[in-house]
């Protein structure tokens, strides 16, 4: 494959510096690492962070950051110790670009603990340009949808919607495997009709969990049992929420996947988790604190477990139960020359849903 | 065996009341319980509580309640449907008599967490009196000493101190198991060389972690060494405990055992724990919370894990290592009649080690 | 309730003796049994085994044995010591009938593994009858059909249609647990299309597993994919079994079902389960051997596990599964009077399906 | 550091062929490989394997091959991607060299069952020479001594010993981690006395288990003693090796670690394996067989599990046990020249205990 030596890509040179969309080096892969010609990328909430560095880690600048972390595309160029890969593959770009490989987390596969951590769109030229480099043991392997797949022959709609999955859906994944609930066993989500949540929802009920919701607002119900969830409790309507999934759950949620940002939220699922259950902590609200009472903690035998992105088996894992066609993400697309306006707009608390960006437009 | 009519125990007729030294009723075993001739009981803080009522829960009175939960002793009647026990056996009472063996909680082993559990010196009467019933499948079954063995031949002794390992014993070797810890981690023990603490210094030793603890005060560290433990940390001398455990443990403690009932101690462990390591909870201080800052517990993807009693092979096994010699519990003997006094020292906070009453006196 | 004294079932005085449809006493239950009164009955290989006394364990006459082990009905008295039941739940009588719930393996919630295990229509009067015993720790709590289950209000059919899954549900439901595998991995079921078999099939759909089968002859590929099944491996028609599996399965099943007896077929799975995977053994055929070559096992690191019945919570959860209508059992009713025809029909090898007797007739 | 550019190294060119001690050149560590300066480097039985060609898979000549897969040393080099090392760090080259480091075994941190597993020794120069080249995330991180230690300030000495960790050690270390012991359960190893099984009595015992050992002959109840064991089976003399093993633990050893390449040995262990417990093979007999009895391993639940080498996560443990000095290694130093009078008397059954070449000599 004929790889250019420029490209378009979206820029900025210092933190809340101004977006441009502009003509930029196409970067080379190292011998360790893959070039993947990005097709399209997801636009999320930590893009938005790494632009403004409100975050306490410093972002790169060399001069400039390309950001984004939700990247599918095609390898055209490979580095020379790379292994496992093939020119013409689907790879993805994640959040976690690559890690040391060395380190005790990198040793059992906790990579996205690596405290050399090497991050797309933040650390590393990320995946809002059409061509990026990552960690060859690090990138994402996107299967070709297989004949019978709903994907089969649609590969370019495959790649669009695939892209939130990188981070969105892998990171509910590894959530709902961190609670370690069985089968049939209850999980309850709270802020289940929102973008991770309405994923979240999808995933247990692949993985043969039963769900219970927990949202609020006109449509959310609708969307919650079109994602497979099996009870939904609103807050705008039920008084005593952990009194209502206790009961609907006869003893309480085994797992909790809190993806809400509320604090309050956050310590309520100690109330209505089940004796010997698990709650998931996965969002990362600043300055926020889960507060349990130690008596009922210890005489529930509970666990409080903080999940962060998933590993590289998680990701394999996610993205076949999205070629399967278990789950969907509900996405706009719009050019990579827009997306100065969908930081915006997300900036204003007015994006419903994910916005994915097109990298040739 | 002859098993008399009457009998000696301590007795009180409501919270707080007068504890008398008594003649009282021997109680006769239903069906599926076993009748323990008491040896020893240990005396804990828990009975404090149940004397003063000063817990949620409510006592039993018909018309008085028997404290006490760490009785060893001789197992001298049964039920007519009790399996697995025969006369002469050493039997243990422990905090939990019995539960319904029936729910959830109890099919999966986890009676303590039972929610109709039968509670020993609380809902049921308990060890500080010559005769005690037990629900047969709950009381401990307390191995005789092997030839071999330290104790073999040295059975009185032997009694007298395996009694607060039925309690304290438990809890702490139940509480490491709950670590999740491989032999050759470290285990970080704050109040390393109170009760429990050193307890749960000489189990982790034999389990094969390696021991970091944390306490202050004289004779604290020498305490701490001659239990087994590796590293010590002052807290009377220490400034930063969390960056000294850190450096000390080359990353931080994979997991900490938290018996310190201050709520300022609690928390700290999230600043040491290792990252994908376990805090567990383990006291039960009344009123007190466990704060953790959700940013940081999700990117160092740490558990807090609340551990309640052993539920019957945590306390077969605890047993076990007490028997091979491997820990040891540091006792004062009394008679029964004593306890009234041996109360009112624990309630002025003056009591060094574990108290034991001997029935027979 | 009224319970009679007498009652009809059908006995068997001596190994291979004649199968007597009678008027028998009623058994009382002890302190800590419930009485059942059995609707329906499974009938069950195994209950032929016991009747032949072919088994090397022996089987009670006193002077009779009742056999039947997957009864299903009310509870109708219970003994003094009993909790957790109530007159008028349902409950089942399983082939565990009660353990000595002492043991370390009772204490661990393996009870099935006890060495003093008491078994229905065995060592124990089983289902056969109209009236039947059980410890209240073991008997099977079924659930009522709630509202909103396709089973709500046709409690008959319900308990007709549950007996099979007290002995055959149970059985695959545990081994599948045993199998360790993770949702979205490949189970592979050697005798896919059997009895055991298709009961395997639907319960691993429900937990999340993609399934591949293996059997053979007109019919069992409908069969399979009716139940949920993926892919089918004809035996009749494939001449490469191993090669086939790994083939559909990218390289091996992560989890093998053997429920076949064929010593061939058992060993066979070795050559198609997938590296670190999980061969459970489950069916008890007579004298097989499993042979593993020592060089490949430890190079592939694969495990072979034995499972037994599943346990009380195995049990809630299976159950639980076909009350929310994830798995069916095809079944055809009877009298319990002809009980000896159906007999005489399985032990010519002429059924297809489950036979369940109904009591009353 | 200077590397020279030829160095000394014992080569072979064909199956079989003349090992010749010979200046060869120095290897270049590519991108993402470190370049070892080998001081010591053990001799184990599949070196023997590899330099006879007698396994199926085939040796790399290009022209020669250099064996070797116990290397410990110093990096002098390292490839430009290469992080986590740093010149003069201690470093192993353990069997396997290098994995993909991107396929499903390798994510899960089971790089030694990767397809495409690089053996040092076998398909790439192993240590049987001065300068040995390993992927900087596969070799093993040796810790240096630390002040307390026994080995501090005897570097060489340490390193000298620490080679046969290399294999051995992480070897028995990841089989009793397979094990799924907790301390304080019975651990059998067959063949307790000999060069693995001296070692995995070591570790079994710094890791809590109790120790119960099967060989025969003289002094190897001494040097099992010596090594921790607790009690020694010799089967010299013992008539019924289970039942005496049962009889020791009360119900059968909870893992056995199977070291032995006779498959009589292997398969009896399936007669004291303890219910629901687990016997690991890790031995690599050639067309070995273990057979267990179907009935049997269903009722006693008990698992066969196949181990291979040690994960990088297990050799940092592995070695970090050595260097605490819980573990030791007898081993008999000769300079790198007499290799091939090692493989002579290898090949003739005479060695006891571990050569190790030091590769200045």
């Amino acid at each position: 494959m004929a790889v250019p030596t420029t490209q378009k890509g979206v820029t900025f040179y210092e933190s809340n510096g101004a977006l441009k969309y502009e003509e930029i080096k196409v970067p080379t892969p190292r011998a360790d690492e893959i070039l993947i010609n990005i097709k399209y990328s997801g636009v999320c909430h930590t893009d938005l962070h790494a632009w403004k560095g409100d975050w306490p880690l410093p972002v790169k600048f060399d001069p400039y950051c390309v950001g984004g972390h939700e990247g599918a595309g095609v390898v055209v160029a490979m580095g020379e110790n790379v292994k496992g890969w093939k020119l013409g593959d689907y790879a993805g770009i994640k959040w976690l670009n690559g890690s040391c490989m060395n380190c005790e987390e990198c040793e059992l596969s906790n990579e996205s603990n690596c405290p050399e951590a090497d991050l797309s769109g933040y650390t590393h030229d990320g995946s809002f340009q059409q061509y990026a480099t990552g960690l060859a043991v690090q990138a994402a392997h996107i299967p070709k949808p297989k004949e019978g797949s709903e994907w089969y022959g649609k590969d370019d709609a495959y790649l669009a919607e695939i892209a939130p999955i990188l981070c969105a859906g892998i990171t509910v994944f590894k959530a709902l495997k961190s609670s370690e609930c069985a089968p049939g066993q209850w999980v309850a989500i709270s802020g289940a009709a929102g973008g991770l949540g309405s994923l979240a929802v999808q995933y247990a009920k692949a993985m043969g969990f039963r769900v219970i919701g927990i949202d609020g607002g006109e449509g959310k119900e609708d969307l919650f049992k079109k994602c497979g969830g099996e009870i939904f409790i609103d807050f705008t309507k039920e008084k005593d929420i952990p009194a209502a999934i206790v009961k609907a759950t006869n003893g309480g949620a085994h797992g909790v996947i809190s993806v809400s940002a509320a604090e309050s939220a956050i310590s309520q699922a100690t109330h209505y988790v089940r004796t010997n259950g698990t709650i998931v902590l996965v969002g990362l609200p600043a300055n926020a604190y889960c507060k349990s009472n130690v008596f009922d903690q210890v005489v529930k035998s509970y666990k409080i477990v903080g999940s962060y992105v998933g590993n590289r088996a998680d990701t394999r894992e996610a993205l076949d139960f999205f070629e399967r066609g278990l789950v969907r993400s509900p996405i706009k697309i719009v050019g990579l020359t827009e997306l100065p306006r969908v930081f915006e707009e997300m900036a204003a608390g007015k994006i419903l849903g994910r916005y994915v960006v097109d990298t040739t437009k």
